[in-house]
């Protein structure tokens, strides 16, 4: 690739790391739309890394374009931005960092490489003052990041809650629809192509994770290593417990949530939680995400749309590149940015509780389980019993819990696995707060 | 004011026209909060500019600031941004003008002067090399035009759809939930604060008007002038209706809609339509706004928050001005932009029509009407009797049509006017199509 190329096609130069199913939504984007389209910023694919070149690739590309060879795109004087869409972080927070030394503007989908190596890329970035812009990483092809970073800086963030998992949501919502159990729903999912053969990045909570990790430094200015975020993905969510949630008045979805206040630090975690069923997250059903921002001028914003596919993650990755191509403000350094929020501590949260026993049907048990409670400072709002066994003299109980704190939920808990009464703790899930309510 | 006083402080120096609700807000979002906050981007309000310095304002600003001298803020060169908040197009467009053919940024919530006189604005900062930023001209703090501008550059948009008139909604709403008649409903929302004394803009649509010619413009590439925007208020929307849409499935809704195809061009309307009861639009209540974006790439987004308020509209004027303190790229020539869209005709809109009719209470009247709307070409879907009237002899005829072509309903709709049998055309709304319903 000569230097040449470039100034004969005029316009900015790009080169894909990856061409896969997001890379090439975004080259069919440049080469089949772009172009003729939008003439005012003109964008030129360079060069493509693949590690397969014999794969058909859905694009009209010249072939000559792609290669394994990463010198064409990372250091190529010839590209300008170079787009990663390889995913995880190894090899590509090391090209990712060679780009961005070498002066080439970086764009990226790649939410794992953000939240685990996002400082250290932002601040390379910021030494090389070229731009690394990531969009994409985070609900696909809402703008999210975009918001936070520009119209919305006047605000203080309160609080960042959203479903940003496509594929667990498809899984919770198919279970809370058709009192389905998690494994079948996995399976159908899986055949779909909602979920990958692994599941673990969705469904332990992994992807979501790395999302309001993403999100939540950059709106509290604020270093979140991603093993301080708490994390539970969604095996342990069972048909019975959406029946259960369901006749109190809530559903269940994967939350991820980060929130902040001055006193407390910034609390992030990514749960399964009961979410009451006349607030609009209930209602946010199969692959779709949303994203819920409280700011402290604006109030509460909602934003809504498909958090993954080819397109609408083009879409964003597009936005970013265009962003780029038309002269986005130099990167300065960022030594006196707003002051950052300490990290508080999953031990802190106070939240209503729902907890599903199986217990001895027989008297006393709600008793000694409410007096375990009650000696962790707990007090019980509701209690349902369920499905009595009468064979077996065994019941399901279901209490729903005041607010109480973390930390003496999880001491209660291990009470009451020891009491006799109890044959097993089947759930134990957090009530999400909304408002005044209790 | 000396052109020390800006060395001095540091930053870029704002001057404000209008400390009124929102300038106030905005005066205090610097003051109070963004320059102990964010000192990486420093702000000063250099100048404010009132009709009447003698009320009091609520913000700690020096009162030496505040004056009715226009050459304290326009073509000052202490002021880099001139924020625009006294609404209006007379003598608005004049001081911006000044301001931006001084080199100095602008920044306005003044949906009307962007509307009926944006273009000309657009082309004067792009002349001067300097910016004009309007986030807060249309749904207050939820970020549109930033997400129109910025982060969905890649997409063909398909179509925006909003609730962008919160009096409005706040008056339908309550007509919905209360079965109360418009102007019980309007005196309330005056003595709340919800409407202006004269509704006027509000309600027969003009701020919806400009708010989607505003985004018309900005996602079609394409002059919007106001008066090819087909154009109803809310007065004619009675409390039966409602009860009656109900019974259909639907509510009734201001609605601000921009549509756009190849062949036909592209369409802005505001008026009350029926909405699918189960739609999100349908949900969205009170004083909130709402606007539903669809683009080729991304598909459908949706955005949702408060559409007005002093902090909500605060936010978004300094997210723009921040924007500006950190050096938005620079505003070139958009001479080659994307390919513009012709404007399309309501007469060729094509919708259901949900018609109300005071009919005589005898055979043969439905009949008459069906034969009149068959030569229009427009078929009948279903049929309500209500209200039947038996000392006058007539009652409530409520037709759903199947789609029709609305030039095709006015026709129709004279004729119907004409028949012996109907004593009054009460009401006749548009249902807005979503998807593939029928
Ligand atoms: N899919 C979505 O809907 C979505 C949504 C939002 C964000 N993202 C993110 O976007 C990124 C890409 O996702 P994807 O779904 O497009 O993945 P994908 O289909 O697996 O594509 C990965 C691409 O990277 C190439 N690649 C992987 N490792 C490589 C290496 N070591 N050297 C050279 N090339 C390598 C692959 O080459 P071969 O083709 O030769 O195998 C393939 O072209 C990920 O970070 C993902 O998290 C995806
Ligand atoms: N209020 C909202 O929630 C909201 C939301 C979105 C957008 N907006 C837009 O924001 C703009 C301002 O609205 P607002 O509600 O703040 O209006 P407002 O309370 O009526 O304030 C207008 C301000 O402009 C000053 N002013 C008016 N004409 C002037 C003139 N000829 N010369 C000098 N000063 C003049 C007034 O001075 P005095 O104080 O001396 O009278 C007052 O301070 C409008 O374009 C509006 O459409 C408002």
């Amino acid at each position: 690739m000569s230097s040449s190329a470039r100034s004969d096609e005029g316009g900015m130069g790009v080169g894909l790391l990856g061409l896969g199913v997001v890379g090439t939504a975004v080259a069919k984007a440049i080469v089949e739309r772009h172009r003729s389209e939008d003439p005012s910023v003109p964008l030129n694919v360079v060069a493509a890394v693949v590690r397969d070149t014999s794969r058909k690739r859905d694009v009209d590309l010249d072939p000559s374009v792609i290669s394994t060879n990463l010198d064409t795109v990372v250091a190529n004087p010839d590209v300008d931005i170079v787009v990663e869409l390889m995913g995880g972080v190894d090899p590509a927070f090391d090209y990712i960092t060679k780009a961005l030394e070498a002066g080439q503007h970086v764009v990226t989908a790649n939410k794992e490489v953000m939240a685990k190596r996002g400082s250290e890329l932002l601040a390379t970035a910021a030494e090389n003052n070229v731009h690394l812009f990531y969009e994409a990483s985070v609900a696909g092809g809402i703008p999210i990041i975009g918001p936070l970073m520009n119209d919305l800086t006047a605000n203080k963030i309160q609080s960042l809650r959203g479903i940003i998992n496509g594929t667990t949501n498809f899984i919770l919502t198919k279970m809370a629809h058709e009192g389905a159990d998690f494994d079948d729903v996995l399976s159908e999912a899986q055949s779909l192509g909602y979920a990958e053969a692994d599941p673990t990045a969705d469904v332990d909570g992994f992807d979501a994770l790395y999302k309001i990790s993403v999100l939540a430094r950059l709106a509290y200015h604020t270093e979140v290593p991603v093993d301080v975020i708490h994390r539970e993905g969604i095996r342990e969510v069972h048909a019975k417990d959406f029946r259960y949630a369901s006749e109190l008045g809530y559903t269940i979805k994967l939350l991820a949530v980060a929130q902040a206040n001055g006193e407390s630090g910034l609390l992030s975690r990514v749960h399964p939680a009961l979410i009451p069923l006349d607030v609009p997250m209930a209602s946010v059903n199969g692959v779709l995400n949303a994203v819920e921002v409280e700011g402290d001028l604006v109030g509460p914003l909602w934003f809504q749309g498909p958090g993954a596919g080819p397109n609408p993650t083009a879409s964003a990755v597009m936005g970013d590149v265009i962003r780029i191509a038309k002269g986005a403000p130099s990167n300065g350094s960022s030594s006196s940015a707003p002051k950052p929020f300490p990290i508080a501590s999953m031990d802190d949260h106070v939240c209503q509780y729902y907890i599903r026993l199986t217990a001895s049907d027989r008297p006393g048990v709600l008793a000694n389980v409410a007096r375990v409670l009650g000696d962790a400072d707990i007090s019980i709002n509701s209690v349902l019993q369920k499905d009595t066994d009468i064979e077996n003299g065994h019941a399901d109980l279901v209490i729903m819990t005041h607010p109480a704190r973390e930390s003496n939920m999880q001491s209660a808990v291990s009470s009451i696995k020891e009491l006799d009464s109890v044959l097993r703790l089947d759930s134990l899930l957090r009530v999400e707060t909304y408002g005044d309510r209790a």
